[in-house]
């Protein structure tokens, strides 16, 4: 096995190869810089710093049930685009990055179909894959941008040159195809990875539906994360055809040292989400993957949603209404059972005619656990924008993203929000897909290796 | 003439109404922070500070011919989203911030249809969004996200509350639709103000092109920049229609303290570019609007195309090649001819057997002002991507936006690009417009003011 870095030893890395006489660039990619969100994420960020400790300190954080920053904007936050994240797991069972990982700015998302029958070409396709992102979020270049002379075609398209890390993640998930009859898989199928039935109020296009593998590729540089997504496209050329692609901006949903950021519809979102250690591992991380998925221990279910928002009609809604659509204010995401962002909700809570302050029908309603027989799904989501749809309208919406123990955790509240939730006058999901997300591997490894053992 | 803000006197602006008490949030607006660029750019960007000094400085540090930070990465430059730009101009002449302001990270270009044929109604919309813009620079919402009780639909769509100015600078242009036989501003029209005729290889959508009035939001946060523009789209209805949009990310040229950022073809962009006083008096301010246009005066002409990248066909090219069609080495941007980014091309320098270092057909050889009697023009573009196209390839390229005195420079350069670069084999010009720029309102003034006179 052999990466496209190991191809080309004697290439300079990105960063020799850019200003090697430039001390700021050499510690830029080992400090964790000044900013509030480095001296705060330290112990995550250092390069090197297992991701077990990492887990540790986040999971310390959000363990005091209060967002540290909350009373910090967004906007005060400064980015360090020298940050980056470690690849690989210093123990077994470690989940990849771009799940915990407090939520950097930017995202691309990619499915590919697989073009080949063989085992192998898809064990040689994670093996460089995985290779190439841990050099990507090192601040790497996946091999040589200017071979010597300019001979050959470059291993790198060399437009994340001097960019720094970013905090570049690349996660990786295998689609339910992996486990057809075409490769010989399917003994090792995880216990709950399966195509998603057709829900309530779907819209979906075929074109922007499924796929055998996802890369998810989260950054605070967009062109870190394109980059890192084309080449790694590139990569698989001969083995997988790209599906479809979303480009998030934005993100939906707040880490734990974050402020509540905004979806396109101007309320907060990813106030009640899934926070700490133990709601990870009760509602995460794969515990009981299936018999012959031993592979998957640690890792995750990832679900994802193009869903459009009807943003012409939103904005002509009065916004008394659009409050009880969510059953929160727009300002502030309080519940409208009284309090404040994070107080939480009080589904029973009625005026004097009996009604419930928070709607019945409300988006909080029916997706809180509290409904749900106590199911909670970690939401990762980004706004998009396609421009203009055939109307001249704006074209954007939420770049649904979710991980979760079952799949069916997803199903359970969709159901109920697509047949009864008052937003679906203003949304449309038109794209869908799941992925089995195995665990990182650790140095000499690749993703999902144990699946072909 | 009223604003949105001006109908709600009694909304907060965006900091209040958002941490009444948060102490770090007032100071955030009218601080320079901590960052690099926010101490070596202060003077640009203290709230408040005059266009004019804002001028002076950026003048000072391009004036010294070097990048001042050629040496930084943009990978260790870090963002502080609380820079401000001032909207009105001190002094008559002064011109709309986002051309030689030193680009942000990222654009939302805008072109619309004038649906209305009185003059007053183009006038009033002016006015609302010379009003909006000042808000909206200063970090402020263009007018009520939550009116009282939530009874009323919200003037703003409250997605880029707590995120700050960012830097945020929208203009506003004026295309040749306003001075036709609708208006009666015939006689107004700025000397050079015409549609681009068909240039050599043009591919142009009619759906990408003209447009009768243009806004380009550049901010550091994109969803600052896309609320800019979704909010003045927004109030523009039943005066104007929205024609195109192009959503950008990772700026394609460096302003005077940045280093040079990349393209998608992974090569550096802007390097050769307008910088100093003299050039941007010579090549960019419009100093002789033409009879009936005094209202130009300090103006400028803009000119933007969408350009798109066939970057698959790029990506399969031996990089010798690559360097070939641009003339300069791919890593460090320098001119074949030899020396580092910054050394002077030359185009005259000869191998042995008598044929150019620098092709002749090479991009830059082309685009010289060397070979163009002396003509610039000031690039300010940005990377965009369209997700994939319908052969499942990457649908991505350049917002080229230019700005110049005369829109003839520009079409001197691509109708010699156009016939001979070696760069048309992986690009296709599939949008175009041109937009009069007029100077930046004084206080209590609004855009173009004087043209309605
Ligand atoms: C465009 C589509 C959607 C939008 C705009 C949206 C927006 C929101 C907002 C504003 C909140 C309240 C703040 C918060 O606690 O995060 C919320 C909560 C939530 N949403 Fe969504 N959401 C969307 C789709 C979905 C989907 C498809 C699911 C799952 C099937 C989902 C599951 C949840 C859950 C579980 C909560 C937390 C409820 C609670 O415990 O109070 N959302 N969403
Ligand atoms: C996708 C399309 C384009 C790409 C990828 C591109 C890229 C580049 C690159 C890499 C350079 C060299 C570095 C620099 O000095 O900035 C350059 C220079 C330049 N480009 Fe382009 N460009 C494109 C289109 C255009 C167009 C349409 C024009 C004008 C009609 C133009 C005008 C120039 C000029 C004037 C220079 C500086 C030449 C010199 O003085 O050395 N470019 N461009």
């Amino acid at each position: 096995m052999t990466t496209e870095h190991e191809q080309h030893p004697a290439d300079p890395d990105r960063a020799t190869a850019q200003h090697p006489a430039d001390p700021d660039r050499a510690t830029a990619q080992h400090s964790s810089g000044f900013s509030r969100r480095g001296l705060l994420g330290a112990g995550l960020a250092a390069a090197g710093a297992g991701v077990g400790a990492a887990v540790g300190i986040a999971g310390a954080a959000a363990a005091t049930g209060v967002n540290p920053l909350a009373a910090a904007t967004n906007g005060d936050e400064s980015l360090d685009l020298s940050q980056q994240h470690p690849f690989y797991a210093t123990a077994a069972g470690q989940p990849q990055g771009g799940i915990r990982t407090v939520p950097q700015r930017h995202c691309v998302f990619m499915t590919f179909d697989l073009s080949t029958s063989v085992a192998t070409d898809l064990q040689v396709l994670l093996a460089r894959w995985s290779a190439a992102i841990a050099q990507l979020q090192a601040g790497k270049t996946v091999g040589s941008v200017e071979p010597a002379h300019g001979n050959g075609v470059g291993a790198d398209t060399g437009e994340a040159l001097d960019l720094g890390p970013a905090s570049l993640t690349v996660t990786v998930g295998l689609g339910p195809g992996v486990f057809d009859e075409r490769f010989g898989l399917a003994d090792k199928r995880p216990a709950h990875l399966a195509a998603i039935p057709t829900l309530p109020s779907d819209n979906l296009d075929e074109q922007l539906t499924g796929g055998d593998l996802s890369l998810q590729a989260c950054a605070d540089d967009p062109q870190v994360a394109y980059h890192a997504v084309r080449d790694l496209a590139r990569m698989a050329r001969g083995t997988a055809t790209v599906r479809w692609t979303v480009l998030g901006f934005g993100r939906a949903s707040a880490g734990p040292s974050q402020s509540t950021p905004r979806n396109l519809m101007g309320f907060k979102d990813g106030t009640r989400n899934v926070t700490t250690d133990d709601e990870f591992d009760r509602f995460v991380w794969v515990d009981q993957p299936g018999d012959g998925a031993a592979w998957m221990r640690g890792g995750t279910y990832q679900v994802v949603r193009k869903i459009r928002m009807n943003l012409e009609t939103w904005d002509a809604d009065v916004v008394s209404d659009q409050q009880r659509v969510f059953g929160r204010t727009k300002i502030d995401g309080a519940p409208l059972s009284g309090g404040s962002e994070h107080t939480t909700p009080d589904f029973h809570a009625a005026h004097g005619d009996g009604t419930t302050k928070i709607d019945a029908r409300s988006h909080i309603a029916l997706a809180a656990h509290e409904a749900n027989g106590g199911v909670k799904i970690l939401r990762r989501g980004y706004n998009y924008t396609d421009g203009l749809n055939q109307y001249g309208q704006l074209d954007a919406g939420l770049l649904f993203a979710a991980y979760m123990n079952d799949p069916e955790h997803f199903e359970r509240l969709q159901r109920k929000l697509g047949a009864s939730d008052r937003l679906n006058e203003y949304v449309s999901h038109i794209g869908s897909a799941v992925f089995a997300v195995p665990p990182a591997p650790r140095k000499g490894s690749y993703i999902a290796e144990q699946l072909f053992r």
